[in-house]
């Protein structure tokens, strides 16, 4: 039995996530479809993929980690080029090599980047359709990243974590959180130990707010002490949001 | 009856090309039916709109300019964002503005600059699918650069044009055929005073044999002087062009 350690790139726009879902396809079952000719279970089971990140419906990765635990002595190169091969051309593998055995993707990340793009031109960009969060308009950016400031270190983010959700420990440590400007966008990039369902994406609602001038920089404090999803700004759609690497 | 300049970005993978076409949905027929509301011409007829450079299916555009004569008393910048309101998330309006009476997209235009893309990376990324050619591995670009510059210049560009048409005209010239290497890609520009059909292609297919080192450098000429298209590489397939700015 050996444990590989996949590297994806994705385009997420066609998929219900990362994660086997019954209500559309998902990177994890297009990646166990084409392992499973790979794996000689002598019981017979196929390969379970697991992700380091539940990307959800149209989220992006450069460098999601997957883990997987295989019986065959193919390289893992070949297997690289294989799964290209018969994988939609949406879903790349980008590297493929033997880890520890035991290694498992989500439980041993130690942090991962994610990064959120919003386009600010007039007339959103026909390339970036899915890509994007597309709101016109200037944007204070010295106050979004004072804002973004407030966000990083230790602290409960439960205003952050989507409504509904029943993760009862919400303590999560950024170590990073930037606003980047670039051609007719700004970029947050966030990093972090840990991440709460939906937790960049209102974070980048919230730091928005606070860019068009409709909350204030300080309100960051009481946001996060409030432990109330309503406290925070909305939660900005998936289409802009991309997991960029993971961390081990 | 005015005549409007409009300017246009498209991702073209989805349409036939800008012109109207039996087989499939094209950039021209979307914009004349957004466009019939705004003419009141008495006789009836719809809008008509020509655009700049005929973009093959499957070919891109981020300034493609076409003009279009209409009887409506609506501003410009009103009919950009009915345009825009209405027209599918790949087809945007950058801007719309009266022009002379008279102007036509095509037959005033007095140059165009296209960019060809080529992928270079192992793996291509699954964001540029559609807007690169993947063709992995090292080039020679200073060769490539090389044999850029002997197209420059005006020439019979007969070699070049796509098997089966029927210009006789077919001196060309270029203004510029420049070789750019990007992260992990290689970037044709090619700036002209006109173009035959697919004549930016064949010199991109050109060039990347040359890059290659399938082909020398100074058999350029010979390709030139043989005015016969098997002279010349492989026409480069449309994903990777975009049209990126008309001149007047």
């Amino acid at each position: 039995m050996r444990t590989l350690k996949l590297t994806l790139a994705y385009d997420g726009t066609n998929y219900a996530g990362f994660q086997r879902q019954t209500n559309g396809p998902s990177i994890q079952e297009a990646l166990e479809t084409e392992l499973a000719p790979f794996t000689s279970d002598p019981a017979g089971r196929g390969p379970t993929v697991s992700g380091a990140g539940r990307t959800d419906a149209g989220v992006h990765a450069l460098g999601q980690v997957a883990s997987v635990n295989l019986i065959t002595d193919v390289s893992g190169s070949a297997i690289q080029r294989a799964l290209n091969a018969k994988l939609p051309a949406d879903i790349r593998v980008v590297g493929v090599v033997d880890a520890q055995p035991g290694f498992h993707a989500r439980y041993h990340a130690k942090g991962k980047s994610y990064r959120y793009r919003i386009a600010t031109t007039p007339v959103r960009s026909p390339f970036d359709r899915w890509f994007v969060w597309h709101v016109p308009g200037p944007r204070d950016v010295e106050a979004m990243r004072r804002a973004a400031a407030l966000l990083v270190g230790t602290h409960d983010f439960a205003s952050f974590q989507s409504a509904g959700s029943v993760i009862r420990h919400t303590v999560r440590t950024l170590t990073r959180v930037e606003v980047r400007e670039a051609a007719g966008e700004l970029v947050v990039e966030v990093d972090g130990t840990g991440f709460l369902r939906h937790m960049v994406r209102a974070i980048v609602g919230t730091l928005d707010e606070v860019g068009q001038g409709a909350r204030p920089v300080a309100s960051l404090r009481g946001v996060l002490a409030a432990r109330d999803r309503a406290a925070a700004g909305p939660t900005a759609p998936a289409a802009g949001l991309t997991l960029v690497s993971v961390r081990y």
